[in-house]
């Protein structure tokens, strides 16, 4: 089996890397787990991972899933390091699966396992979070391969190992996306650029809400025939909770020059979209309003009806939110809206518990009770049932309470309950960040 | 080229499908696409034909994405009727691409294209529905491979083209997922399954919570030893909320007999579990403590702190719960705690918010204010900071009132903020679930 390899890299030792010219690398993608095979899983890691080899300049000839078992790995191995410069592999590194992919690499490299203490170390650290200490069975997870780079794994027990020979890269990571993210991000793609086998290549990512990607695309039109052709502008698929991430990517090969270029080009984006963009990479719109309220000394309380819980769970996903939240009332049924957020009965039975009186009363009920400088409220239908003629399936009241009043608005969405609560909680917090930034203007408001 | 399969054929002549043995047949899938290359879309196709064939007892080896050129397609066909009975292909034919896949495939099955009148018809009849009539480059679309069966596609003007020679079989596609579900659902299956070449197939899967996978193996090993070897038992990955979904598979030429001892084993497994098993298929702790409150006609409410709302959430998840959910109060202030769960404020002065003392006063308080039969409550430290050396930051205290009184539990999880919160929730919900099925025995607590 070694000589076949050492055959390969002869035919590529002509072109290899240590050439020191940029060119386009070729990539084999290799992701191994029966999960895949077998359609429990989709297999996302291979889209994210070409995804970004691809702003890399880095060029994916294949993509192949097999299963966990040692044939099937070498097989794909020494396939794809005869076709490709950089194969990067994914799972069959549980600590159940540890030994086929890492007892296979040793031996298609000619290598051996060795104690590595910095994984153990990371390991133990990794274990302590949730209030456990590492065993023997760890200390065999620890074996590492003599001659590999070992790539700590921050986000896991399981770290990555890159082997190298004749120019040929082949890196073995983690099947968890959050590991395999992490170490592509912080470790693959950086080494590669470190070695200068490819482009620089800068990044700033901004993320949007309140207009569909077809609206922003066109507010967008000018800008993006204004960029030159090193820089492009990508938008990054939706996860399902209405926002969108707008990418601008600039490649060369001068770092400085086209940090400088893409700080100009991010101030024209920022003009052109306003408060559309709530964010920066990963932040989340609970997370946009978390700054503001903490920087403007301002508290909140919420008193949901339809989203039961959802806008408050949100708001205390951050941590640190016990500075300006004092908390939230559920009042799912009439009885709670009328005794904890001193609803008039009589609202309810005139205008209905859905209605834009009884949301308001909400708010200011709430405000009185919890003392707080805002409020934001909600009461809607989120079905799949539950709807009239006068009022269907989807039909949501939001209202916020701030220090000169109440704030009101009506949503018309779907039928599906989930996609209701995750929309009514985000366009609730929407609503009140852009109040807070004085941006209520009718062109910023949310279009629902 | 025909040679070398030719010889592929040969190797594989004494197993092939004609012997009419039921046996288990081997897949490879590839999916053609540059827009899965680079990132821009994940393959969902893929994941959902090994779904398919998983059901109908088909062993998937691999899965392969390669670019829409001609030599790439080759090679990977070439390799798949190498090592599988069945090579099912999608994409490369769009109008555009229409002719590499076709011609690629007719080369190497020595076939060639002729006028296929049935897709031309089709073609006409999709192009109709959006008020337009065929012309010339149709024509050329309904162009098939002569010795092919052609599997004429509702969906879209592509077809699908069935090659076989000697046992094997390539299936080629269109991309676009609905077309190729359609012909996968009501052509490709049902040809094989009409054949008698596929076995069938039956799953069973069960959902649990309360320990871990390894806990639950062990209670099982002498159940899985007892399986005969038609029937598996599975663990399918954890979704990051703790449960553990359990599948039965049986594969067999009986389908009646093979639903009748799958019950049996059924019955076996529960007895095992117990009410470690919480539901079927796709179900959720909420959805199973749902199902009992209605049952027994009780009514809940809820009083968090550290969950922040999250378990409101899930039990409002649940469509139609506003017949025993009455709402929550998110207490995240201490102020809170005391005016609206009535929390004696030297309680919280002498044992701190997160203390055994202070989570059952606010169950009580609750249970008071709301008037209903069950009260879950939390208190706790979810982190990343606010612990302290008495109280470290996963230190969390969950009390149910029930209409006899009052039961707490401490747990000590994790320094991960999200984490801590889903996990809490998970087990309140399930302890409240324990003690209303009266099942709240040592064993069966969970071990946290």
């Amino acid at each position: 089996m070694k000589k076949i390899i050492a055959a390969f890299f002869e035919a590529f030792l002509t072109k290899n890397l240590s050439s020191h010219q940029k060119r386009i690398m070729k990539a084999i993608i290799i992701n191994i787990g029966d999960e895949i095979l077998i359609g429990q899983i989709v297999n996302t890691n291979a889209a994210w991972m070409a995804g970004e080899l691809n702003v890399y300049g880095i060029d994916v000839l294949s993509m192949i899933t097999v299963s966990d078992e040692k044939e099937a790995i070498v097989n794909a191995v020494e396939s794809a390091i005869c076709d490709a410069d950089l194969v990067l592999m994914t799972g069959g590194l549980g600590p159940t699966k540890d030994d086929i992919t890492k007892k296979t690499l040793c031996d298609l490299f000619g290598d051996e396992l060795e104690f590595h203490q910095e994984s153990f170390d990371n390991i133990a650290r990794i274990l302590l979070q949730f209030g456990r200490e590492p065993d023997d069975r760890y200390r065999i997870q620890a074996m590492m391969p003599k001659n590999a780079q070992i790539l700590i794994n921050k986000m896991g027990t399981a770290p990555g190992m890159w082997f190298e020979k004749e120019g040929k890269i082949v890196v073995s990571m983690p099947g968890v996306p959050k590991e395999m993210m992490y170490l592509m991000s912080k470790k693959v793609l950086p080494i590669l650029q470190s070695r200068n086998i490819i482009q620089e290549i800068v990044h700033i990512t901004f993320i949007c809400y309140g207009k569909g990607e077809t609206d922003l695309s066109e507010m967008l039109e000018s800008f993006e025939l204004s960029l030159p052709p090193y820089i492009k502008l990508a938008y990054l698929p939706n996860t399902g909770n209405g926002y969108i991430r707008l990418r601008l990517s600039g490649r060369g090969n001068d770092r400085k020059e086209l940090e400088d270029e893409l700080k100009l080009k991010s101030e024209e984006l920022k003009l052109q979209l306003g408060n559309l963009i709530f964010g920066m990479n990963e932040e989340s719109l609970e997370n946009a309003l978390s700054k503001i309220l903490l920087e403007k000394n301002l508290s909140l309380s919420i008193a949901e009806s339809c989203t039961g819980g959802k806008i408050a769970h949100k708001i205390t996903s951050i941590a640190g939110c016990s500075k300006y939240f004092m908390g939230s009332v559920v009042a799912y049924s009439n009885e709670l809206k009328i005794d904890l957020l001193g609803v008039n009965p009589e609202t309810i039975q005139k205008f209905g518990a859905v209605s834009e009186e009884t949301v308001i009363e909400m708010a200011i009920g709430a405000k009185k009770r919890f003392k707080t400088d805002y409020v934001i409220s909600t009461s809607g239908i989120a079905g799949p049932d539950g709807g009239t003629e006068a009022k269907p399936v989807g039909t949501i009241w939001i209202a916020i309470a701030h220090p000169d009043g109440v704030l009101s608005k009506k949503l018309k969405l779907g039928n599906l309950r989930e996609r209701n609560i995750e929309m009514t909680s985000n366009i609730a917090i929407n609503t009140l960040r852009l109040l807070l930034l004085n941006e209520l203007k009718e062109d910023l408001k949310p279009t629902y």
